[in-house]
């Protein structure tokens, strides 16, 4: 058994433990087990969003990746597309809980939690086909490569298989374009490794189009799988304007997720409309509902 | 010569040379000097804020911390209290030099950047008495011990002699007090090794009265330097309630940083009443200004 293997085991116990006994657990435990079945892109046993599956589906010419067999159950155009969110800092155990139950009904593509909830949520959502995504360098990207490297390490052995980063604003705004590809693609290629997929997080609105259009180009050449507009943590969030430049700019074969300030199905729907293919949101099961009633 | 040495002329070689060549690095360059001095408090060359030499001053009954020989000429009441602040996302190259000329030119404690900048900063204040101060977890705090002591290790070898770290808020707000604590003695215990200090950022927003009473125990009994009260990107700011309360419970032998939103000579002076021995500001000039009018 390998140390990764183990310290998923030692995660998943812990979790369980926990939850039988219903009380919050008194230590952080690394490591937790995450979906695996055998993948049809790289044939072996691998996260369901490993990136060559990931990237033969791209290729095929299918812009919403999700492994969830849920989505041809609950409205697969909509559910399948968001990013079920909570990502601020006083979410509490019990809400990350609610979170995933809601994925796991609505079939959503993934949740969206701060890394120390990475290891409650894989337990959570285990079997599920939902994923467990996180976020890096979180929300201001001012961070060291060092530090983003160990974050994504660390989610990545409690079972996160969607890495969203926040590029290196301040950089690029100095200028300095290199710095800024080199923090994507160090993150990328440790996400890949594990068979984890990576959104570069823009933050658009500290961006004229220009810079804008740069961020989306570095983000493609150091691999990327997404670029994504915003934390929902700036000044604003996402526009349809943002989506649609950013679409243009990565072509067809690489995600753009649109997040921060989507709160209806018209919002929703105006940000697929524009070339989104992942929507981050809290107000996800609103939306769902609204879905629900409009049909 | 020792690794961390050599990090440290590596990254001070590289800076000087873009500082004559006048234009932004290409990459990070990691490690760079720090001003060092031989120390009163543990009689060797260490960081100017070492722990030792802090213990001893604060255990002298001076509140205050700071080995600046500028703060005898100007203002030292207030100058020497602020920690002269810029974690923008969006904050360039440009900014952070002019930050670092501003901190030297009035002796503020020190600067307080995002990580990335740290190398940069220690370059620009080398010699002028002026700490390096960066965050940790920043600012949700909801990430993992293992991200937040890579980030801190990284600071400490750029130069950085103080951390201030964000608690974990989710887990104290699920009850999982024993987690936090274990998250601020891991990066205590890292720092301290390295003579510098740690501020515990409690964003009392989110928090009742009791709370914060809690999140103060444990920061003095995870053996932290400082307890503060924001990170600035909260629902709000530093209160003089707060201060009143967190001093209440530290005692006088630990420190208190109000920040947050304190951007005039009187909502300083509000602080420093209330009990704070240390001030983030980014409006820190306009205070010194201010001051300088007022006398």
């Amino acid at each position: 058994m390998t140390q990764a293997e183990l310290d998923r085991l030692v995660g998943q116990i812990g979790e369980e433990i926990l939850a039988r006994i219903n009380r919050p657990a008194l230590s952080r435990v690394e490591g937790l087990n995450q979906p695996e079945s055998v993948c049809p892109g790289c044939v072996q046993r691998c996260p369901q969003t490993c990136a060559k599956k990931t990237a033969e589906i791209v290729a095929a010419g299918a812009d919403r990746v999700s492994a969830s067999e849920k989505l041809t159950r609950v409205d697969p155009g909509i559910a399948g597309l968001i990013d079920h969110t909570l990502l601020r800092p006083n979410a509490t155990r019990t809400e990350i809980v609610t979170l995933c139950a809601e994925a796991r009904k609505f079939g959503f593509a993934s949740v969206c939690v701060n890394p120390y909830w990475v290891n409650l949520a894989a337990a959570e959502l285990a079997g599920s086909g939902v994923a467990v995504c996180t976020v890096t360098g979180f929300p201001l990207g001012a961070t060291t490569t060092a530090a983003k490297l160990a974050e994504t390490e660390t989610a990545l052995r409690a079972g996160a298989t969607e890495i969203d980063m926040v590029q290196n604003v301040g950089a690029l705004l100095s200028g300095d374009q290199e710095a800024v590809r080199l923090d994507i693609a160090a993150v990328v290629r440790l996400a890949h490794a594990a068979g984890a997929s990576v959104k570069v997080i823009l933050e658009t609105a500290f961006l004229d189009d220009a810079q804008k259009a740069a961020a989306c180009a570095l983000a493609k050449m150091a691999k990327a799988d997404f670029v994504k507009t915003s934390t929902g943590f700036g000044p604003h969030g996402a526009t349809t304007h943002d989506v649609r430049l950013m679409r243009h700019i990565v072509g067809p074969a690489m995600g753009v997720k649109a997040a921060g300030g989507i709160r209806t199905l018209d919002d929703f729907r105006a940000m697929a409309a524009a070339g989104a293919s992942r929507i981050g949101a809290s107000a996800s099961v609103r939306i769902m509902e609204a879905a629900g009633s409009a049909r």
